[in-house]
């Protein structure tokens, strides 16, 4: 079977069998594929699609094409969280310790990727010796004895992934629901959970612009982690605004901490809740929505979600004092503040998180390109966000900046994102719907 | 401009920008345009396709991508022709020399390319000596010598063909008409022709498999040539069987000094009286059909054709002799023969031209892939053709070979060929259309 027969396949429009997909995903591996050759066949696939049985293949074979996790040794329910990516988004930062507390094993790794902002690990690698790298031995003596891991996934799992991922990039193939459900799904199968909860955010400030693809795409996710036999679900969220106040990665730690103490931004509890409820039901510790709820808020006011944070940063080599003394974090040497230049006091009525993420990068938060080094401790606190009223010459956002080259730019990116109405703006609910197919 | 904002353009349908077409052209060349680029775009090229002038500037583009021949020093009219390419195609040794000795200029340049038997290049180099590499200065003073030149094209013209043609070959991206007029039509317009005659072949052993697809690319390659400011033309012509009798390179030589003395098949003079009638008609050294049907005969009955091809072969060093002794071509140690097992006599309905190329190729006579050696002595005799009567143990075909490790498999291959019938078949005219938009 040569590469070329199999582009053609699926230039005309074909679908292609399991054996045909899996000679892709090894070639891709061995090189038996070329790089040109994997790059015809991808945009044959964003064009002509793959149905949900290639998808689920092919979501296999890239699993397949390394190291596959199992945790046997693991008695509590091991479940995961995955999220489609927005701006101001730490909920896995909070998420992850209030299901440990609550009675679930998470084993979650992530990986870096490029984005406005810094990805999970990113965040956690703000905290001060915190190790995102654990061999295999101390990872499973981790989650025997905390329950709870967050690490980067190591080179030997998934590599068809990295190398496609990598190709997709600069291709223009990013965007092709079956090549993003095998690319997600691929990684998270790799780990061992007994199930899997997905956050498809859709909106500016998220891969998935309306709300139609986001559907599409929780609705694909869903059916093909079920199709390889997992349990999963998925919530779709709102991301026309960023999450929380915080953008970047030492100050999203900072609201991550505010929010374990009881202390976190509406919107982020409502999301962070809803995604963790998802997981408990999964996990079979909750059986209802009112359960959950309440397992949630006593793990947060007794303090066990604070503990299993407290208890990750020490197992993964962070400074723990960061919990209490926030300032240890990294900071900036110099902030600047964004006011609200209206002669009347406004209601913001919209706040566009795609040019706060571009403001945050340009401060060094996040990474254009794979080299990109990122700055912890930069980012954006925005004080308004959309429905809330302003008044002349109030903050609206503080710039935390080290490097002035790119502050103009940043400023303006940002006082940009910001709009405003006399009249109170309609804010839609930020869970647009659960997919439970 | 990045390539994969280029790449996304075309994927999502639009139409390229003249800039964008050539940013890509010479970033191919210059490797800006990764191959994996490349092929990500001309796969999303092959799936929406390109307008006719988004065609005519990639056509243009890649014939500026490397040196381009000029050759005002030479008065005559400067014509060539292009064949699309069949099984037992040796039409441009028959027409070079014929149009050359019509009073025309032939600068022929060839490449080599796969196939089931050999290129034009190949056929020429069963001839001992023959060389196909002239320098600039030598290739000139033939042409003001002979009016007459058959070589290779030089390394350094239309690179950006020869890059995306190695890429196209294996990633499925070969059958797209815009990229396949760009080829053809960027090679040749490099040559410094005033005008340019297209045999576009259709059926089993032509690369367009109906007539409807011929068509489709006869005007695509009509229209952007004359778009570019080239008189041109196409015919139309069948390629069920093979072209006259020889299949393999120095047998078709052997059939090519027979046309050139009077004596060739029907079809194959047919079709190279057609093509080259249209040159002399586009050169305006003829205004008629019947004026090019008198000028061709008399150079074929009065030897100036045969002297014109006696030329050629002496200017490219090649032996001289052959052309009265043909044994000197290169032969093989081996002949087989193909017989009419039937019981009655019968007669020939169909011969596959695409199983006599491959069963020629499993001899030698072409390319599998690039590294492929050609025999030049090997190749298939068709003593029978569509149409002819056959008695029981008549000769159908000789194959003639050198190596038996393929000879099984070729001599079935042929023997499948031919299908039999009772009454006499239809056998439809080989000139379909002309295309003169």
């Amino acid at each position: 079977m040569l590469p070329q027969d199999i582009i053609a396949k699926k230039r005309d429009g074909f679908a292609l069998t399991q054996k045909e997909i899996e000679t892709f995903v090894s070639g891709v591996v061995s090189g038996a594929f070329t790089d040109y050759q994997s790059t015809a066949l991808l945009m044959a696939i964003y064009l002509n699609g793959m149905t949900h049985e290639e998808t689920a293949q092919l979501t296999s074979a890239m699993m397949r094409s390394g190291r596959i996790v199992e945790l046997p040794e693991i008695t509590r329910p091991k479940v995961d969280k995955h999220s489609t990516g927005g701006v101001g988004d730490k909920v896995s930062l909070i998420l992850a310790p209030l299901a440990a507390a609550c009675g679930l094993c998470v084993p979650m790794m992530s990986g870096r990727g490029l984005g406005h902002t810094g990805g999970t690990l990113d965040k956690l690698e703000s905290i001060p010796g915190f190790s995102v790298e654990l061999d295999d031995a101390a990872y499973r003596r981790q989650l025997d004895a905390i329950h709870l891991a967050m690490i980067g996934q190591s080179a030997d799992m998934v590599p068809a992934d990295r190398k496609l991922y990598a190709l997709r990039d600069v291709t223009g193939t990013v965007e092709s629901i079956p090549l993003i459900c095998a690319s997600i799904l691929s990684k998270k199968l790799a780990e061992g959970i007994d199930a899997l909860v997905l956050d498809v955010k859709c909106g500016s400030g998220a891969f998935m612009k309306t709300e139609a693809r986001a559907r599409e795409l929780a609705e694909a996710l869903v059916r093909i982690s079920r199709g390889v036999g997992k349990p999963t679900s998925a919530i779709i969220t709102r991301m026309e605004q960023p999450l929380g106040r915080a953008v970047g990665n030492s100050l999203e730690v900072v609201e991550t901490i505010a929010c374990l103490q009881g202390e976190g931004p509406e919107d982020l509890m409502e999301c962070t809740f809803a995604l963790t409820a998802e997981m408990l039901r999964l996990g079979g510790i909750c059986h209802s929505e009112a359960e959950a709820r309440h397992c949630m808020e006593s793990a947060i006011a007794d303090g066990r979600a604070m503990e299993a944070f407290r208890e990750l940063v020490s197992a993964q080599g962070g400074l723990i004092e960061v919990i209490e003394h926030t300032s240890r974090l990294p900071q900036t040497r110099e902030r600047r503040e964004v006011r609200f230049t209206g002669e009347s006091t406004a209601f913001v009525s919209g706040l566009d998180a795609l040019a706060v993420g571009e403001a945050a990068r340009l401060l060094g938060a996040g990474r254009a390109n794979a080299e990109a080094v990122i700055d912890p401790a930069v980012g954006i606190y925005l004080w308004k966000k959309t429905g809330e009223t302003v008044a002349p010459g109030e903050c609206l956002a503080t710039l935390h900046y080290n490097d002035i080259r790119h502050l103009e730019a940043a400023q303006q990116r940002l006082a940009g994102a910001f709009t405003f109405s006399q009249n109170p703006p309609e804010v839609p609910a930020l869970i647009i719907g659960r997919i439970d197919v």
